[in-house]
């Protein structure tokens, strides 16, 4: 049945107990909504349910009566917790039928791997009455593809190399195939330094942002994704110029890159080299600039100046500085960047100084409190930020501001 | 209506079109789940819906028809995409109507806080006929409980936090209050250093362990749950300890705490010292090691030397052993450590070289080919260590390796 001009509804079931224990180990969703997204057919719903017969039946029963397809992932394994294709059966009221074929391509696997086919496997060939498998060429489990009631139910395998191979090869061009994609048009836009409340005033008044703009706010800078059809009145890159009009240089990508490749490249592109002087954020920021692949050609160094004494002693800060007005002080973060630009000979030297929490703040020097400096050339900036409780995100938020900094400098000076 | 036998058959949905573009940015289902299970309330089933006032009509009904409690988080804000309410009062037929007293807690809110009240914010104030609000003392967004056919929701704020306090000081109690428990008895384990096959070859002989063990693997570590009822024919307990009887010191936690809070509480116990000379891992130790409270008492400085200039400046690596053995290599290693521990004059200095990849690999040093070196009195020790070729999984490995390093000195030596 061939439905050309009908937008199907789309759900993913992912079934295995280790996902309910654990939501964040599932990366097959992921992997599903953005390759079918790309292919213009956006997920309605994601749902988990456990290895139990009854809740899976349940469950595919409710959703075939919204979704026009599913796609499940997990519990087609030969061990006695896979009991997917028993729920689904179930929820169908169809019986399981041994299937030769499938049979012999488990055993054919198993021949090829000099492995012994163990009695367990032979329950991966059985399938739902009416239902027909789908190849898998790297593993033992079968996939599965059943029409019940105008609904179309895929079952994946959970391994994830599998299940994308199937997927991709088999399943996807079967949708496309029979459904009528959306003309779904997506862009993203990374924002740092301005908060999600301050983003959103700026951005509802742009025409047709209301319904199409998502904000993900995160420690490191708030993502938009912007989704429009052909049909909406304006479309997802003028509503993205629209908000780089509003925003300026707060936008630092508009390919969902992070922060320190940003960084990485104009360094890179300038020829400049990078050390960093770090002590409230403890190597987040030589850490994140050392995740960008190629990085050992800009990043010189780092020093992690947790005490007093590494902060006199490797950075070279006057003791007396440190007396007069404390290691968490404006002076202090200048000098640890001029240190640290001298001890390694880079052209840009940036330091931290402060009290990332829960505990060791005063009423002067609350937690949260942190200066950033940066050196170059013979100039020096500081900078205070004043961020709240919690250590981590203080971390985060402060590693953020920093490589932010460094950033506006490679902008304004090249 | 109390049901003080009922096990309840629980629901989570999590409400929001940023967690059906990304799901593993949900973290509160993790929340959710683990606090439940601890309190001997399994969660049956997860699901995600957009904010898409149909879908979640939909999804809301069928969600009440298999099961008794509905936890759900998201859309309750005041943007045009916050339509959870209208979706439940939509799904139940019932109106929405304005809470008074709802309304002036949301102003007050404001005025504590000295901002103006957005017009938008008035929406958060309907709620559906029949229900109740919810307190939320830190956010604008009520939380709502609503009974409807024998299914009692709860509708809760997507922003972490605010979940948190409302769940455990207003939801928890009352599912407690009203349904029975499950003698559901967990223990964890966090293991590293063992693969996930020879760890499952040591476990599945266990007596009982077949269905009660479930594995997490992260780059961190496995994280082993064992979950058994009272009638489980052994209990989790008594399987943790036969697990920890097969695997000694490979087990670090059984409170599910991080390999750095370990290293950190034993380095504080003994009154000892430590300082990190990283290279391939670019200042993810430090940062590990930083990110425990109170960890400026025994994490002295570290020194991301990431040039060979950098390791000859500052930690005093001999050129000429660059020259003979290449920065890569168990020589610069130890002398790294040793360069480390002198500079600070920490009691421990380790310290990580190698080629963290993509690129830079060769066939003598292939990509994911990583040295450490312990420094200590005045022994050295190096290991070396083969990983595969992602970058960011060859530094979170080796930080793994390099603290169990130290784990198993503070072990040994105490």
């Amino acid at each position: 049945m061939v439905d050309r001009m009908k937008k199907p509804v789309i759900e993913i079931v992912i079934v295995g107990n280790e996902i309910l224990s654990n939501p964040a180990r599932d990366t097959n969703s992921r992997f599903l909504i953005d390759t079918l997204e790309k292919a213009g057919y956006p997920v309605s719903f994601i749902s988990m349910v456990g290895d139990t017969v009854g809740h899976i039946s349940d469950h595919f029963r409710d959703a075939a009566a919204r979704a026009d397809v599913i796609l499940a992932t997990g519990g087609l394994g030969p061990t006695s917790d896979d009991v997917t294709v028993e729920g689904v059966a179930r929820a169908f009221d169809v019986e399981l039928v041994f299937d030769e074929g499938v049979f012999r391509r488990i055993e054919e696997l198993f021949r090829r791997r000099n492995r012994h086919m163990s009695e367990s496997n032979r329950k991966q060939a059985k399938i739902p009455a009416g239902a027909f498998p789908l190849d898998n060429e790297i593993g033992t489990a079968p996939g599965i593809c059943l029409e019940k009631n105008g609904t179309t139910l895929y079952l994946m395998p959970g391994v994830p190399v599998e299940m994308k191979k199937m997927f991709t090869e088999t399943v996807l061009p079967r949708i496309s195939g029979r459904f009528m994609p959306s003309d779904i048009e997506v862009a993203t836009l990374n924002v740092t330094g301005v908060s999600e409340s301050e983003l959103y005033d700026l951005i509802r008044i742009i025409p047709g942002s209301e319904d199409a703009v998502y904000y993900y706010p995160g420690p490191e800078g708030i993502e938009l994704k912007i989704v429009t059809t052909s049909e909406s009145p304006v479309h997802s890159g003028a509503i993205r110029d629209l908000i780089i009009g509003k925003l300026g240089d707060r936008v630092f990508s508009t390919a969902g890159e992070p922060l320190e490749d940003i960084v990485g490249r104009m360094l890179a592109e300038q020829g400049l080299t990078i050390a960093v002087a770090e002590s409230c954020t403890g190597g987040l920021i030589a850490h994140r600039l050392t995740n960008t692949p190629g990085s050992s050609r800009y990043m010189l160094c780092g020093v992690i100046a947790y005490s007093d004494e590494s902060k006199q002693r490797i950075l070279g800060v006057d003791g007396a500085l440190i007396s007069a007005h404390g290691a968490v002080s404006a002076e202090v973060a200048g000098a640890m960047a001029e240190g640290i630009r001298a001890l390694s000979g880079a052209d840009i030297g940036i330091s931290t100084t402060g009290i990332a929490g829960p505990a060791g703040g005063s009423s002067e020097k609350p937690v949260g409190l942190m200066y950033g400096g940066l050196a170059v050339g013979g100039n020096t900036v500081t900078k205070k930020l004043q961020f709240l409780e919690d250590r981590y995100i203080n971390k985060c938020r402060m590693s953020q501001a920093m490589l932010d900094i460094v950033r506006m400098y490679l902008k304004n000076h090249q």
